[in-house]
Order: structure tokens, then sequence, then C-alpha cells
């Protein structure tokens, strides 16, 4: 540890950069993989192969990689499976040391498949050239622009996470990472003929861009033990959340028929060494964005102790039950808070945690500055460690409803108050619905680093696997 | 049982209705219980209550209940409780046996509200006056667009769905409700002064227009040993999804002050109670819509052998551990079929279940007609009870491109193949990510009777809240 992996470097920071099976025919699916590197200016130098075309978006073509005259850091070979035997002794020929293998059809796809993953692993290994898939769609990294995927990709934004998927299904989701998330790289380790989720974690950990570490895995290659033993010792410094699938034997099957790997650990025992290496696993795909939405957001709560605001009691309820199966408990807030709250609740109604935000709106539709400045007093509560709140949509309909003009001012007050508390307590907001002004407000709000939830339980859920992640640090 | 509860008969089927508290100030609370009668065309006569005003929305109104000519069938008492009292003392006056109370600030209230609760209470039951709530907002009724509610409802849409709430939560998602969901009655128990579960099971279990309950609840009133028995007894003919919130100690708290009941119960021998009753127990508020939404738009699965069609072969390796994880296993696939499959798969892969229709893709974008149906031989199979399938939202991002001219068509061609396919066997989509075409996608899908999910394991759930029912149904 400490020493960083240097095999990724090229694969993340080439100068000059190879597509062999560029097209410029935007019916292919290939296109992408050039023109998201043009529009969204990747900062090397791009090197086209199609033996079809003398030119591709502007950029002259060669014929094949030998045709090049310069030296390439870094190869993507985009042909079907069953021509990239001959590009790898093209490879071997230039002598480059860095591939990206992006088609399917080796290891998962029969024995045929099986036999030409075995060629050109033997031939890379041969002659030194590291491999990233095949199956892969990748890397990405927001500080070049260096972009490898097969879909348009509308912008990128740069943050500290790192992604690390052994899947491209990612790709479905990338402008909504990119519209949510900061971002510094992304890695898409495929069927892993090579490099593998070591190298991942070995590079990301001493990445100096990188703040957290998303991993989603199928299965671990070679000695499980000194993966576990990576992730502890990174996790003390960064956080990890894990998405493990495969976990059920039908769902290992089906590993390996994805990814042509056998996923042969015991799942409790898997669960039982990630808690001990410090990493926090999401138990589903959606939890996995949660939780990297909570960590990139959020600072960490010192200590258990929960406020809920909620708009309707029914919700406050179920809120408080989400809070108390995650380990969190009801705050009990000073007397000077209860005070302050007592200016905007009405005189029948006492304010306990969960506090009852639906029965105060009534009276401050004419002021809900002064609403929301009032709730304020709550994270700021020294018995309050964090705070989930539900989103009050029907304050807003009926301030667009009363005076539509207002309704973009009170808005950016709301974002702006609860963005303030977010920044002195971690703080996550749950929706009540779908659709109309709520979609507006959840937009500004994710901007303002505040995350939203599509229930209370997801949002106490989110704050706990901080929470969680805390109690370890404070153990190191 | 077998006797219809006849105490809810006027509640949802009144023929004269009075609202005292109408308004028709759009900025108050009250505007839309007036307003969404009048535009929805309630069936029955409506009489408005209002000291201030001799019309109100058209209508004449009159200063006090008792200056009302004609006899009432229900009186909806929308004005702050500390009035409430004297509105039911005309109503005792007026011979008025049903009264719905729409305010909080009683029993939840603090000392004061719990006095004003006891008053009123002692009151109604002296004069055989039978009231629901307070702090409701209901009863709907999609038979005669009886509606009572603060926000505007666009429309109201008649199904065989009941639900049965225990807080006005759901207010917010009406709209969402009526344009997903075919409903018969919505209940909103309030703080149960009077009527509670009891009375409303024993009415929708009779009820001829609903099919299915969901109910949510906070805490039962008197004997949960009757409740359970009536659960037990309505179950047989229709299914019942149940929401309980007030779990945890700290929830069942939160529940008290907010209707002022206390939760006493044992949550794990409620769970173990409604298990044997045979209702579904679904654990948080979006997995009630999620069951509801299965149990309204599709048949239940005869076995528990299901097939996967996934886009991207890492979502259907956590596809098929969700289907594990959730008592399913994967249908092995008749030679037939497999063939059949075989004419959209590329050559080197051989179709297995979870199958990957992502590979299959890329050959059929010029022919997404003859994909579609193909992938209908899954379904037809007699090893298959059900079907969890992604959406391929790339499919159609590409066509877009390609032709867009098209996407129309293809997108109507997916729904209609697909629509069929849920007609024979249960069929439960996800998406991969949210914006876009695919927003149209589940909007076209969901009104052909296609449930959509947010991932597979969500997906994989509300088939086997389903599945365990059949189980239920199958022994009685």
């Amino acid at each position: 540890m400490g020493q960083a992996n240097q095999v990724l470097e090229p694969f993340f920071n080439p100068q000059k950069v190879a597509i062999v099976g560029a097209t410029g025919n935007p019916m292919k699916m290939n296109y992408h993989l050039t023109e998201n590197l043009l529009r969204l200016k990747f900062q090397g130098r791009i090197y086209l192969v199609n033996p079809n075309r003398d030119e591709i978006l502007g950029i002259k073509t060669w014929s094949s990689l030998r045709d090049i005259p310069d030296g390439l850091d870094l190869v993507i070979i985009s042909t079907p499976a069953s021509i990239s035997l001959s590009i790898m002794e093209d490879c071997v020929e230039k002598g480059i040391k860095s591939v990206v293998l992006v088609p399917g059809g080796f290891s998962e796809g029969g024995k045929k498949g099986g036999e030409l993953h075995k060629k050109v692993a033997k031939l890379a290994k041969e002659n030194g050239i590291r491999v990233l898939g095949p199956n892969t769609l990748s890397p990405i990294n927001t500080s070049n622009n260096l972009i490898i995927s097969f879909h348009r990709v509308e912008r990128l934004r740069k943050g500290g996470i790192a992604f690390v998927f052994q899947s491209g299904f990612y790709e479905y989701k990338l402008n909504w990472i990119f519209s949510h998330l900061g971002v510094s790289k992304i890695l898409d380790l495929g069927n892993k003929m090579d490099i593998n989720e070591v190298d991942a974690l070995e590079y990301l950990a001493e990445d100096p861009e990188t703040k957290m570490i998303a991993m989603h895995i199928e299965s671990i290659r070679g000695e499980g033990k000194y993966f576990i033993q990576l992730l502890k010792g990174t996790s003390k410094r960064k956080p990890i959340v894990i998405l493990k699938s495969g976990r059920s034997p039908a769902g290992a099957k089906a590993a390996a028929s994805h990814t042509g790997a056998i996923a042969k650990e015991n799942d409790s025992l898997f669960d039982s060494l990630l808690k001990q290496a410090g990493a926090i696993r999401a138990q589903d795909l959606e939890e996995f964005f949660d939780f990297v939405k909570s960590f990139d957001f959020l600072i960490p709560p010192s200590d258990n102790r929960i406020a809920v605001v909620n708009i309707s009691g029914g919700e406050g309820v179920i809120a408080t039950d989400a809070c108390q199966q995650n380990g969190f408990q009801m705050a009990k807030l000073g007397k000077k808070t209860i005070k302050k709250l007592r200016e905007i609740f009405p005189p029948w109604e006492i304010p306990v945690n969960p506090f009852d935000g639906g029965v105060c709106m009534e009276f401050h539709l004419s002021d809900m500055g002064k609403f929301f400045h009032t709730l304020a007093a709550i994270p700021d509560d020294e018995n309050v460690d964090c705070l989930i709140a539900q989103i009050p949509r029907t304050m807003f309909e009926r301030t667009e409803h009363l005076q539509s003009s207002r309704l973009s001012a009170t808005m950016e007050e709301f974002v702006s108050t609860f963005a303030d508390m977010g920044k002195r307590k971690p703080l996550a907001l749950w929706r009540s619905s779908v659709g109309g002004i709520e979609e507006r407000l959840v937009e500004r709000l994710e901007l303002n680093g505040i995350p939203v939830y599509p229930s209370s339980n997801k949002a106490a859920k989110a704050l706990a696997a901080l929470y969680k992640y805390q109690v370890y640090r404070n153990q190191c």
C-alpha cells in the first residue's frame, strides 16, 4: 500500500489514443466513441483507424494501426471479437503496452469465444500488453475529458467520485450521473482478462482527484484476502461503497455467463469481511447510487440523534420507523429550540420530534421565508446530529396558485436555507410524489448539494450509511 | 362476515351533502373541498354553509346548517376544531346521522384538544351520529364522483382498488394515483374517533366495486383479534395489501402524537398474524404502491419459475439475485423456445435465462418488431410462470437518432407486444434510468396495464407479492 498502481496510468492519462473501428456514421454503435471525444474536447491526440475511410468527423483516418507514424499510449479496439486477435498482433508490432478491448464475445461467448479469450490473453501477456476488458465501455477521466462510451454524453462533471463497474449498465445512467454527481474517473472492468478490481482499487486509493470509491463487482479474481486488506487500508482515508451482485447461486451462475467469471465467494462471509474492512455495502443498484449521493453531498453525522420534519403526520410516523430501524434515535431538542419553533407552530400544537411542518404551513403562506428560517433552528440544536425532511410540495403548489410571480423567489429561499443547514449538519430530503413543481425543486436542491430521496426510508438509509462509515473511521 | 357494514353507506353514497366552512376564495385551504365536487361533477346535491357569503362558486350559500330546509345525508365539517362542537350541536338539531370531521387539533392537540375530542365524541354517541375523523381528508367514491380533498384533483379514474389510510399523506399522491390506478373508494380514517379500520374492512369486503383493498394503519382500535379474523375472511376473496407504520417504539410514539392513538401491538407478532390471515404486508410506502400496482395490473403467477430479459448483462446478474432472494427460481426454457430465440441472438451467443437482449439489439434496429415478437416466445413457454424485463431504452434512443419518424410506431409496437404478453403471464418491467424517452415509454406501458418499477429488485418483489397471495389462495 502507499505505492501507486502504475498499470492504469496510461488508461486514464494517455497523450495519444487510437480508436480501431472508428466510424463517422451515426447509425453505428461505435459512432459516439469518437464523437464524444471530439465534442467534449479530449485533451490528448486522437488517431482513428478504419480501412474504408480517409476521414472521419474531420480527422484523417488510418487504414491500420501499423500505418500510424507516432507512438501510442492507448489503443481502443472496438471491432467484432473475431478480428480482435489480428488487431492485437498489430499492437504487438507497434510496441503498444495498453489496450482497451471493447467487444463482447470472448469468455462469455461459448467455446469459440473462450478459445479466442485464451489466445488474446496469451499474446498480451507474452508481449507485456496490459488489457482492460474485453466487454468494457470505459475509461472515463474528467480531468482530461477522456471518454469511451457508445452513448452521447452531454457533458462531464468533475468531482471526487470514482466509479468502478463490472458491466456497462452504468452507461444508461451516464447522463444522470454527470448531471447529479461530480466524478473523477470511471472504469468498467468487463471480463477482467487482465486488469481487475485490485488494480482499480490500488490506483484509486492513491489518486489525488478521487475522494470516494464506488465499486460494483460480480466476482473477485485471485486472492480475495489481498482485496479485502486493500479495502481496509483505503477505507480509512476514502469511503468505499460496494455493490456486489451474483450473490445468490442463480445470480452467480448468471455472472459466470455474463463475464465468464466464477463468483465463488460465500455471500454472508463476504458481507462480514466488507464490514470489517470499513466498506459500506449497498443492497441494490438504487441503494448504490443513493449512498454515493450522500457521501458526495454531505458531511458525516457526529452521532446518531436525528430530527425529522414532515408535512403530513402519517409520513412522520413512517419516517420515525425508518430512522429507528436504521439505527438512529430521535433527537430530544433543547428548550431554546422548542421555544423558537413555537413561533411557527399554531398555539394548540406542541413542537415535538418528528415535527409536523404541515400544521404550520397554513399560517405562513404569506411569509414562507420566516417558516424556513425558523426550521433552521432544528439542525442548529446541539442535541441534533442530522436531519431528514419532507419536501413541502403543497406549500409551493399553493404559492403558485396564489401568486405565481413569487414562486421562483420562494423556491430559491427554500433551497438556499436548506443548503445552508446542510453545510452545518447532514441533511437529506425526501419527496412525496413525482412531477410538477417537485421536479424543479429536486433539481435545484441537488445542484445545491442537498440530496433528495424517493422516501423517508431511503433518506434515513443514506444517512445511516454515512454514520456507519463515521463510526468505523473513529475506531481506526 | 357476509353482513355488509351499513355505517359507511351514507359516507360513500350520500344524496345530499353539506360543506360547513365552504369558501370560494382560492387562497383558502377549503377551496377545493367545493371546487373538486363541482368540477368533477359529484352526482348528488351540494349545500354550502358560510355565514359571510350569499353565494360561493355559483351556489346559494346558507349561513348555518339549521337554515337548510332539506334533510342531509352527510355533513362535512371543515372549520377550526374550536368551533366544531357548536356545528355538531347544529347537526344534532337537524337530525343528521353522518359527519366527516376534517380538522386536526383534537386528540393530538394537547390537553385542550383531548377535552374537545371527548365532548364531541360524547355528543355524537348520545345522538347516534357516526363520525369519520377528525383529522381526515376523505371520503372519495369514483362511482358518484364524491371527493373530499384540499387539493385540486385533475380527474378520477374508476377501478377496483379501495384505499384505506390513517393519514392524509396520500393527498400528495392523489393525482398520481388517478393517473396510474383504477380506484373504487378512498377512506382516510384520521384519528378514528368513531369509524375505524374494522368498519372500513367490513364495508369494502362486501363492496361489489372493490376488487382489492390497500390499507395503511398506524394502530388498531379495540380487539385486534376480530380485525385479523376479518382480514382472513376477506383475503380469500380479495387481495389485501397492508402498510403498518408506528412499528418501532419511536414510530409508535409518533403515531400517538399524530392521531392520538396508541399502537400497542408487538410488530413481529402482528407480522405473523398478517401472514396467517393472507394479507400481504408492504415494508414501506414505495412498496405499498408497488404492490397495489402489481395486484391491479397483473394476473397472478401459477408457480414461481421466472424468466428475466435484460439489456445489460450486469443488470441481468443483479436481477437474477433479486429473483432468487424473492423466492423465485430461474425458469429452464424448452428447446422449442430456445430455438426460436436463436433467431434474434447473434450466432456466438447462446440464449440462456437471464436473457441478454442487449447483445441482440444491434442486429434488429431495422426490424424491432421481429425482435419484440420473438421475445414473446419466453412467456409462451410452459416452463415460464412469470417474467421481468428491462426497458430497452437505448434501443429507442438509437431509433430516434436513426429515424425519428419511426420512433412512435416502434414504441407502440413495443407497448402492444408487451401488453399482450402481460395478458398471458404476469410481466413486470424495470427501468434503467429517468428522463427522456423512458418517461413516455413508462406512461404508455402503464396505461396499457404493464407495471414499471425503478429496479429489477422492485419488479421481482412486486411479482413475489402476487405469488405469495396466490399460494395462500390455493391453500384456502
